[in-house]
Formats: structure tokens, C-alpha cells, sequence
């Protein structure tokens, strides 16, 4: 377990400071918990209170000592009711905020009007540009944390190669490999930050029932058990000749990392082992271009064309009518940080300490899906390295 | 796996359509997995529509043929952007909207800045209150899929009898009883519908740790594996002659039930013991008092009132400072339904259908936490049942 370093949360703090004043917002309100976790260390239920200048204050509901134990902060206190906050302010001396900003993509709107009551005088803007472009870039601290979630996300690999075998359902497989990453100190939430996106630990599905479509905005989707989760494992037996993914979310100290390998039992066809050594060839154009100052768009589209090169014009990303228009997006807290390697996004350009998952897929409706998936950091010195470190060969099991 | 039957959703939009005549709103717009499951038989992504009179249209993007074959609605039809639902809904032969309800309470502020400018003549209200309405009265169908979940949850409980041994982690023993539910057919995803909050399977913790409190609004806590996901099992390694705590949320197709029960190796204090049974009288209490037409709130304010003569005042619902104002909750295809036996809710009342959980529990900081906590069904004609089905003995290994 780790306790966030006061020097990491200080720097955090210093530069979404820097974004509000060049957005002119005097105080920005940090309310969901996979932000909250970034800039104060802990998810205890409360408030945090940054202003354009100044000490940032932690408003904690419950559990207060709790709260003071995990974070960083310096200013940390109590308190009970939302009424309490202007009081609470004014006590610490701050200025009456005129422009507030807040998670706007993921604030519910009855959590927004409580908040507009309590400041009736204010105008409020939207954050959530501002909270991604500070998390999009990780320190060091971050990078070893990532590390060993990538370490864990291998010894499911590992566990994957031992248990496998024909007559098991995909669900079974999921199962034991949740088992493994659950006992290396997976935490079992994997948190994504869209507005109804739900993920499990993984997508762990075989043969046809790697090209079922379902309604999360991936690639592949997978059957699921039912349809109020249609995502994921189901119960189809794993067959010999078929492929097997394995596309898993690692997580240590709730940093993600995300994996996908494929493994078959005997051999699979030879439209499949060309398509995932097309996919190599995707990733590899990626890491040829990615670099700081490049266009996240850019990626994207030159990726997409040689995808369509290659002949994968109606497979690419997902089965033809349900295609996604990204190939890659930013990993760390949620799985779906900033960058997007996706349609559009010309303009937002990659920086060294930029995280991000990248995922060329194909999907053969009717016999399977293929591809792979790595987790790279865009170093400062040394360009782009990959993070995820299993072995890249089709595992034959 | 079960599909939705057709009549079953019809009846329940024919019942949000009664109460939607009562408000005043013209068409209640279903966004929400959770929602849109309830209402359409599925959870693919799109636009639910639902008129005050005639049959709902539900507009999908990803993946529309999955929501044609999962979902039992009669209009399910394509649509690509939200510029397509004013043309779509006049297709189909509907009146512009003049009043509009949405889900306010998990609808992120953005969304709903984007459907006002989709409808920028009509008004819009809070359709949560009429939907949690609905969904608190379960049918036959959904009380046989929550009986399955109790079975599950049984299965795990018996798993934890085979599996607790003296010098494991919280965490090993959590493991393995997810890996026994998931076996089982359980979704791994619990779904909670409060902003912030969040759930794995279960509270799997022991001994001084079982008096951590967290975040989460629920009487019991833990240290969790790290701060930002800080609840549930930790690295305590168990002992013998401490409780060791099961709080797990069963899952069939979607169908959540919860059950906690205590076990212990040796034994536990005689505090501890006296306390266990205690909240077996706070249970058997409300037992005798729920009934249809008795109000949520007296519920509440008897049972706490049975658990402060019983010497728990500074203890009941949690530590000191941060108990909760409940001690039972709705629970259905969300953890946090209606009807919330809590403070305050005087008003709302009892009906036949309801499920909810019931969790007296006390919390001795340093020493221990012990309770139970049951699933139960308001039945039609038998009085209160109870679903969750595990010995309510202490289990001493």
C-alpha cells in the first residue's frame, strides 16, 4: 500500500492552478473519486476546495480521521453539511468565488443545482478539460506504480497458460484468472469515468463469441451472462482451434494498466494468425510515429489507413456497423484518460509522460476476433516504452 | 440466462406512465444501464423514450441488433447522434414533449446540457423519484431471480466455512469467496446508483478491522487493499477468537440480494456475542413491525430506539461519529433502492413487493464489529419473508 507523497499532490494542485488562471475560474470543486484520489490521496466522502491560489482545503464528510491519515494535504477538516462550506471558507480566509469549475461529465445534475444553492452568486463552467490535461501526464511515482501493475497483469498470462483447456467455459477461465489478479492485490474495481461505462476486471472470451458487439464503447464486447451486464465472459466452451482473449485491466494502488494476448489450444486459422501479424504491424507504425509534439488524430488516422491497407477496412476496431473510432486511449486511474488515439483530436498533441493503452483489433463475425494490446509511457528521455511485458507471440498451447 | 418477458416490461411502463399522468410530465427520457435495463430488457446503448401515453421507442446506437434480440420492447429502432431523436420521435408519430423527465440524480450535468438543446422548448423535471417508485415493488418474476441470488449467496457462505483458516489474509479469504460466486454464475459487477459510490462483491474482514470505518455509506467499512479504493479486505491476517465478517452481495441475472454473517475461530468475546444477538432482536423487531401501510421511517425509529435501550447507542450502525442514518435499504438490480428504512422517510410506506436488506450491526472501535443482515420480501398475501437463506447461528470453526 501507498500513502500519495505531499510533494506529488502539491505538484498536481500547482498545475491545475495553472490551467485555472489561464481559464480565469477562481476555484475549481473536486467531488468524484477517481479525482479526488489524484489531487488528495484518499476517497474519503467530501469536497475538495481548490482556488486559483493558495492551499487547496478538504472539506471530509466521513471518515474525517480517516481522510487525515491518507492525505497529503495540509488543510483537512471536517464537516457536516454542504450549508457549512461558505462558512468554512470565509474562516480560511478565502476570497468569494465568482467562476467555479466542476466535473461537469460526470457531476449528476441534482449534485449540480445543491452545489449552484450554495454559491447563488457564482457562474460555473466546466473542469473536466482542465482535471484531464493535469492527469494525462504521470510522474515518476506514477510510472513504478503502472509497473507493477503490468507485472501482475503477466502473472494472469501466466496463470492463463496453466489453466486453459479444452471443455472449460469462458467463464470458468475468467473466474480463475480474476482469482490470480484478486490475490496479487487487484482491487477488484476497475473504474472508467464515462457516464454508464462499465467495465469488469477483463474481457476474457473464445472463438465466435470474441465477435459478439455489445454496448460498451469497445472493440470487442462479448456476450456476458446476461443482458444486464452483456459484456465479457459467457458460457461458451473453449474448443481447440479457436482464439482465446485475454484483454485484462492489471491494478495496483488504483493504477490500471490493460493487456491483451490471445492464446489457442492447437492452432488457429490462417486468416487469424495474419490478421493479429497485421496487428503487430499497426502497433508498430504507432511507436514509430508517436512522439512529443505529434497529433494524438494523426496516430489515429495513419493507423486507421494502414489497418484499411492491410484490407481490414470492415473488420478494423470492431465487427462492421459497430466499429469504434479510436485505437488507443489513456490509462491510470481510469481506463479511459486522456489521450484518445482516436477520429478527430488533431489538434491535442502527445507530451512526454503521457500513458496510454493501445489496441488494433479486428473482428471476423461468425469465427472470431484477433489482435493485441500494450500499455506504453511516453518517457522523457528515452522515447516511447512499453510498459506491458508479456510475451508478444500467439501462446499455442 | 433470462430475457426479459415482454409483459413484464409493458407492466412496468405502463406503471411509470400512471405516475408520470400524476406529475405532469409529457415523456420521461431512460438513460441509465441500470434503468435501461429495468425498462427495456437491456442494457445496449441508447435512448429510451417514454411517452405519458402509448408505446415507448427505444433508440440504439451500439449494438442495435443485440437490443432487438434482447430487449422485449415492440419500437426498438437505429439512431447515430441525439440530432436524430426530434425527427425520429415525429416518424413515429409523437407530440413535441412539453414537460420532461430525466434521471437527475446519476445523469452527469453534460449530458443533460446536450438533450436541452435537443428539446430547447420543453422544461425538464426529476423523474427519479418516479422511477425508483416503480422499480421498489418487484414482481413474481424478479422475486424468483433474487431467490437464485440467495442460493448463490449461500454457496459462498458454506465456501467460507471450508476455506477460513488461522494465518490467512482478509484478502485470500475474499478471493476465494468471489471466486466461488463468480463460478456461480455472478455478474462480478454490483451496481450502486449514488454518485461516488462504489462496491466489489463483498466486506470480507476481521477482527480490529472489521471497525475501520470508510467513505462508503454503510455501517461497516474496512481498511480496503490501498487508499483509493478504501474498504473492504485488507492484508489482516486472521486470528482465531475474532469475528470474521461476510457481508456479500449475491448476483443472478442482474438481481442483487445481500447477506452478512459472522464466523469465528474459537469464538469471540462475550460482548461480541451478547451484541450478535442483540441485533438479532433488532431484526426479529422489525420483523414483527413491517407490514404494508407501516411508514419506512417508524421502522427505523423503533429499531433504533430497541438498539439504544440495549446499551448501543455510541455503536449502533457504526463507529462514533460516523454512524449511519439507516439500518436497512431496497435492494433489486441496484444496492441503494427504495425503500430506504432511514431517518426521516415518515411519510413513504410499506407495500406489498418490497425487498429490501436489513443490517442491524454495532462497531466497537478496536475490539470488533458484529451484526447480520438479511434480504426480505414484502409478499402479497404471507406476510414478510425472508429470502436470503444461510443458518443465522454464529458459525464457530
Amino acid at each position: 500500500m501507498r500513502i500519495t507523497p505531499r510533494e506529488e499532490l502539491e505538484y498536481r494542485i500547482g498545475k491545475l492552478q495553472r490551467f485555472m488562471a489561464e481559464a480565469g475560474l477562481d476555484a475549481v470543486i473536486i467531488l468524484q473519486n477517481a479525482d479526488l484520489f489524484y489531487f488528495t490521496g484518499t476517497i474519503q466522502n467530501g469536497t475538495l476546495y481548490v482556488p486559483v491560489e493558495g492551499e487547496p482545503l478538504y472539506m471530509v464528510r466521513k471518515d474525517f480521521p480517516r481522510a487525515r491519515m491518507e492525505s497529503g494535504l495540509k488543510e483537512v477538516v471536517p464537516f457536516r453539511s454542504m450549508k457549512d462550506i461558505p462558512p468554512l471558507l470565509a474562516e480560511y480566509g478565502y476570497r468569494q468565488p465568482v467562476r467555479i469549475g466542476m466535473e461537469f461529465d460526470v457531476l449528476p445534475v441534482s449534485f449540480f443545482e445543491r452545489y449552484r444553492t450554495v454559491f447563488p452568486e457564482a457562474s460555473f463552467a466546466d473542469a473536466t478539460p482542465l482535471v484531464r490535461r493535469v492527469r494525462m501526464v504521470k510522474s515518476k511515482y506514477e510510472i513504478h506504480i503502472l509497473q507493477d501493475a503490468a507485472v501482475q497483469v503477466e502473472k494472469v498470462c501466466q496463470r492463463a497458460c496453466e489453466v486453459i483447456r479444452a471443455g472449460m467455459t469462458d467463464l470458468e477461465l475468467a473466474a480463475e484468472l480474476e482469482f490470480i489478479a484478486r490475490k496479487e492485490g487487484h482491487q477488484g474495481l476497475v473504474r472508467m469515468r464515462a457516464f454508464n461505462a462499465e467495465l469488469f476486471y477483463a474481457h476474457v472470451f473464445s472463438g465466435t463469441d470474441t465477435a459478439v458487439p455489445a454496448y460498451v464503447d469497445t472493440p470487442l464486447g462479448g456476450l456476458g451472462l446476461n443482458p444486464s451486464f452483456g459484456q465479457g465472459a459467457g458460457y461458451k466452451r473453449i474448443e481447440p482451434n479457436e482464439p482465446i482473449i485475454v484483454d485484462f485491466a492489471g491494478c495496483v494502488d488504483g493504477y490500471l494498466v490493460d493487456q491483451t494476448r490471445v492464446f489457442a489450444i492447437g492452432g488457429i486459422s490462417a486468416q487469424l494468425r495474419q490478421a493479429y501479424d497485421d496487428m503487430l504491424k499497426v502497433q508498430a507504425r504507432m511507436m514509430e510515429l508517436t512522439a512529443p509534439g505529434v497529433s494524438w488524430g494523426d496516430v489515429y488516422e495513419t493507423c486507421l489507413a494502414l489497418a484499411v491497407d492491410l484490407g481490414y477496412a470492415d473488420s478494423f476496431m470492431g465487427n462492421r456497423g459497430a466499429q469504434v473510432s479510436f485505437i488507443g486511449h489513456g490509462i491510470g486511474i481510469e481506463i479511459d484518460e486522456y489521450p484518445f488515439i482516436a477520429k478527430g483530436f488533431k489538434e491535442m498533441l502527445f507530451e512526454p509522460g503521457m500513458v496510454f493503452a493501445f489496441e488494433p483489433k479486428v473482428v471476423f463475425p461468425g469465427e472470431g476476433a484477433i489482435g493485441i494490446e500494450n500499455t506504453f509511457y511516453l518517457s522523457h528521455f528515452e522515447g516511447l516504452k512499453q510498459l506491458t511485458c508479456s510475451s508478444q507471440e500467439l501462446t499455442i498451447l
